[in-house]
């Protein structure tokens, strides 16, 4: 527990949400309330990437007004960044460099908003700064739209995206049965290891207008199995079959159905999917002869944030206040989690701390027995533990019938 | 001009939209307030097949809050038909039992509503019923998000449609520009012959987060000239460029650039476009070496009712409840139009009525003058145009956070 006085630094990183600005506009907002502690507000660019390279705006130039549009703005504001930290006993050079960064302007406070990745790089550098004896209070602020960080009741950005699934699935599904012919549609929906986004299908089944199949990476897929459920389901529906199917399905071996069409991989080493659902059209088109249409909801499904959810908005920027709080307050090496609680009436949860080392590089998964076999979707628990997470409405206000999101000025620090 | 008593029946036909409903809903609920002389309010299902096999819905047994709910719920309630009739010269197999059909039920309305096929056949109808001396007046209801109807100021759906295609690159503008490294992003967007969806991208550019590069089926493309353009781009500005393309783009020859990659027709024997985007991006990624994404609207784009233009929802209803007026008053053998007052201060718009016959098959496109040379999008005119028609939110209303569409009876009449 230190309480120090110097400046702050915030950066955002991996893929972006359509509330990651969100959780900015927390940590911005509620660190400029407290100048006695923190001295300058900056905003790396790209990330960890933007203080290696000196690149970081004055956050306390802007207008409060950008600043609070920022919560209903998608993206990421400052730029991302994939860049993976090396284990400082390998090669300590960016460590290093970041130091000297971290003492020419006195920083002091360093959060960092990500999911898994980014809380690696979060606990690697308040490892070490511990380990030279540099006093900063570091937090990471969770986000991901996969929901994968470990040790949080859900991630901000899950229920924005879901909320974004389930609906487009509810419109979808009016569409693609309109005609009186044959029409299978297949949507593929983001996710490389963990089958949240595409779980969020099982919300639009519960409101009565699902997916007929729902295919989650955590279940091994076959390819029979799979041709043999969308022949039975347009059997015993006027040749119509709509099916979810996550862009990291895997075979029983392991292989990732959509490595077939893809081969190059991002750089945090991933194999780089997309198109397993352009594929899986190939082949029912192939085996029924009837009317296929694949659907990638793509970058879509993390940017929409004309439809993103309330309760998503608001807990992405309370994670970021909360983030600050702490950090003033005295606390570091800390990840930011959202701890439902369960004994209440209704939706309950506000944020909490827990330690960074235990969610950087740990993926959560959906539980076992919340997962039907193959094709079948989710229980009711999943329901029940998703449903909180999509509701009410939180958009930009409308300029011209368009969304008037911030504009940062983004002047650099000199 | 006749005032008649008997049944009515509307129809729904070719691909549907955001505000189709909201038309049906104008229909239905004004016929319902005539008993005096619509003793029944059926609805087809499957537009004109659904009259041919004697499959329609009595709407009389619907709940009126359902039937308002259709306001904001997308696609088609009744089941939509690409089915095309033959000039009854020809063979008149068709209109010989639709005549049937309509006196066995004592059907003196028709009702139709679509896009260019769909008011061919709404002609076709009517003026086969004078030629046999059936008094039926026949009135059509214009709808599609191409936008390219002759004789109207503009098409119910298009404003819904151009809204969420304005709204979808603004927020993948902000996405897609995230990381400190290079992407193209190609945008493919809906629309055969006319660029008017496409069109809707310059919304974008209007409020300062629009693409690169516009490519609009009205102008010749070249692929070397849009290889070079995106390099052009690239090379000043980190790698980075969006590109939005229309499915239809040709070459100068005239053949569809997305032919090569489709070779499946419609029932209508249009060819079956799409995938333009994914061969436009394999050919950027071979030329430039930098990161491509194609991402396609698809369905999406017509069925965004979560984010459908209120102008848009309230025109279409108007339309609807418009042509049973005209009909109820006499008047037959017309198509609703929306007709703008160019000499009013802002924008007003009201429906008025033209010969179907004028509208039956010709399409409405651009007006050369507003679209700049290949690529660099359209005029000032264009967004004077269409802004209007994209203000205003109006969705349905949510249930557990998810929109609660209207859950119609469907009672077939015996």
């Amino acid at each position: 527990m230190k309480d120090l006085v110097g400046a702050m630094i915030f950066g955002q990183s991996g893929g972006p949400s359509s509330v990651i600005n969100s959780s900015a506009a927390g940590v911005f907002i509620e660190a400029l309330k407290h100048p006695d502690k923190i001295t300058a507000v900056y905003g790396a660019a790209h990330g960890i990437k933007g203080i290696l390279d000196e690149k970081f705006y004055d956050m306390g130039k802007e207008d409060i007004k950008e600043l609070q549009l920022l919560k209903n703005t998608p993206s990421s504001a400052l730029g991302s960044v994939r860049y993976k930290l090396k284990a400082a006993e390998v090669d300590d050079t960016d460590y290093k460099r970041l130091l000297e960064v971290f003492k020419k302007y006195n920083i002091r406070y360093f959060f960092y908003n990500g999911g898994n990745d980014s809380m690696d790089t979060c606990n690697k550098v308040s490892k070490y700064l511990q380990s030279v004896g540099y006093d900063c209070n570091v937090i990471g602020v969770p986000k991901t739209i996969d929901n994968d960080l470990w040790g949080t009741d859900h991630c901000p950005g899950y229920g924005s995206a879901a909320k974004y699934i389930a609906t487009s699935i509810m419109e979808l599904k009016l569409d693609a049965t309109v005609y009186n012919t044959g029409m299978v549609c297949i949507l593929e929906v983001m996710g490389r290891n963990a089958g949240w986004l595409t779980a969020a299908a099982q919300l639009a089944t519960y409101k009565g207008l699902g997916a007929d199949l729902i295919y989650l990476p955590e279940t091994p897929f076959d390819i029979d199995e799979f041709v043999a459920s969308v022949k039975k389901v347009c059997a015993a529906n006027n040749d119509k079959c709509m099916v979810v199917v996550s862009e990291g399905i895997k075979t029983k071996e392991g292989k990732y159905v959509g490595e077939f069409v893809a081969s190059s991989t991002d750089l945090f080493g991933h194999a780089q999917l997309g198109g397993v659902g352009a594929m899986l059209a190939d082949i029912v088109k192939k085996e029924t002869g009837i009317k296929v249409r694949a659907i990638e909801f793509s970058l879509l499904q993390r940017c929409a944030a004309h439809l993103a959810s309330k309760t998503d908005v608001e807990e992405a920027f309370a994670s970021g206040a909360y983030a600050v709080k702490a950090a003033i307050d005295g606390i570091t090496d800390k990840m930011v989690i959202l701890k439902r609680d369960e004994t209440a009436d209704g939706y309950v949860c506000a944020p909490a701390l827990m330690d960074v080392a235990l969610a950087a590089n740990t993926e959560k998964k959906i539980p076992e027995s919340w997962i039907l076999p193959a094709g079948q979707g989710l229980t009711e628990e999943y329901v029940k533990y998703a449903l909180p997470l999509i509701q009410g409405d939180s958009k930009a206000p409308l300029e011209d019938g368009l969304p008037r999101f911030a504009k940062l000025k983004k002047v650099f620090v000199k």
